[in-house]
């Protein structure tokens, strides 16, 4: 089993409408009320579990959470745009996990054409061996995309300087998709968005259907080999995370209990 | 014949795509580089005449272009909504012409409720006698909507106070529409929006379809008996725009020249 730490009511109309994560009452595991995930056992509503299809080993099926947060903001990016991807520019703003599997879904998804940027050399390196088909680039630096040249972006840290980049690659009809959630409300150009029609959404967590699409893609290998997947037993975990903090881990560091073989 | 101002290339990708708003060549008649509409002749593309149907009068039918404001703003607001506008709660912020006529527009599209709000009481009267089904409101003062209570939001303003409004007022998985250019570009509630998934879009001009379909709508009534519309002389109109800037004309006025019967 892997499990959707997203917990739902499931009566709201948000939860009837399928869009279960917009539910009012939604909570996370590990987040208060329900802190405490890391841990040899823990207790979740059965509606979370979804089966491992036979073939996807455990530690990869744990990538289903971060990757259904990519996946949500892609389709909500698509969504938006209106048409189809494999005739759009995307830009992905940031490697970091969410950023990293943002361009893993566009090339899934068949994007027409998939940059990102991330000012670390080598988070570079490991999204350009990871991820079909996408260019890197350090923002400032040759390479960078043109103003007005992006039909979606993604911004996967939601700084300001990322929003204001993102306003500066948006041609117009563009959609920018914020996931990011760093301190901070500027950047946006408020006027271009307004002149250009320039939409921008938010996008957090995933559907429950998404979850599980994202499941079922891990286990057909749509979503390539993973083995940029780095595993560590759970009494490193604090270690693991003083790693990610300082750019010195793989895009999603996964934690074993001692018990298992 | 009515005149649609928006004049575009007709051969880039946002003209062949119907979307020829985005046209990175538009101009509008009256703006540089084609200044001078007030006057009793001005030469424009033959292509931007549309012919005024039977029985709408001549200055009705130029009510055609700012409508057509509103109305791309609210189509664009329901297509990124992907829902029925007869199950939303809309509220228009300002009550100027475009405010106004986004009123006249949700309420045509059959919208579910619809609320405008304005701080000038003469101008909340004009709104209350000339848009069927809605009911109007002074920002901060009792029966402003709550938090977290609308759909859609069209922003006809677009001022720092009006976009801290729209995210107030915007339920998780609204839309907010934003038509005004005032200066600034602060007041978006940026984490609000990303965490709720709220979407926000410029709206700009509207499509040749768009324009067309107004002065249709003008013509058969659906936009109803239009007498809120003021008629004043063309020698006259240096006063109406004091009077506009004073807040005291009707949403919009129409001068007309001289030798017109």
């Amino acid at each position: 089993m892997t499990v959707n730490p997203l917990v739902t009511c499931g009566r709201c109309p948000a939860c009837a409408a399928g869009r279960s994560h917009l539910c009012p009452h939604r909570q996370i595991l590990s987040m208060p009320p329900r802190p405490g995930a890391f841990a040899e056992y823990v207790c979740v509503p059965e509606g979370n579990l979804v089966t491992v299809p036979d073939g996807l080993s455990i530690e990869r099926a744990a990538l289903a959470e971060p990757l259904a947060v990519s996946y949500h903001a892609v389709n909500q990016g698509a969504r938006l745009l209106g048409r189809p991807l494999s005739g759009a520019r995307c830009v992905v703003l940031g490697g970091g996990a969410i950023g990293f599997g943002a361009a893993l879904v566009l090339a899934m998804q068949g994007a027409g054409e998939i940059r990102l940027a991330e000012p670390n050399a080598e988070r570079r390196a490991v999204v350009a061996r990871g991820v079909p088909r996408v260019r890197t680039y350090a923002p400032g630096e040759p390479g960078e995309p043109g103003p007005d040249s992006a039909d979606l972006i993604l911004d996967a840290v939601g700084s300001r300087s990322t929003r204001a980049a993102a306003s500066r690659l948006a041609r117009p009809g563009a959609v920018i998709v914020h996931i990011g959630l760093l301190p901070g409300e500027e950047g946006l150009d408020v006027r271009k968005i307004t002149l250009q029609e320039i939409v921008v959404s938010g996008s957090y967590c995933y559907t429950m259907q998404e979850f599980r699409e994202v499941v079922d893609a891990l286990a057909d290998g749509r979503l390539g080999g993973l083995d940029w997947l780095e595993q560590r037993a759970l009494s490193e975990g604090a270690r693991a995370f003083i790693d990610i903090d300082a750019q010195r881990a793989a895009p999603k560091i996964v934690l074993r209990p001692a018990h298992r073989p």
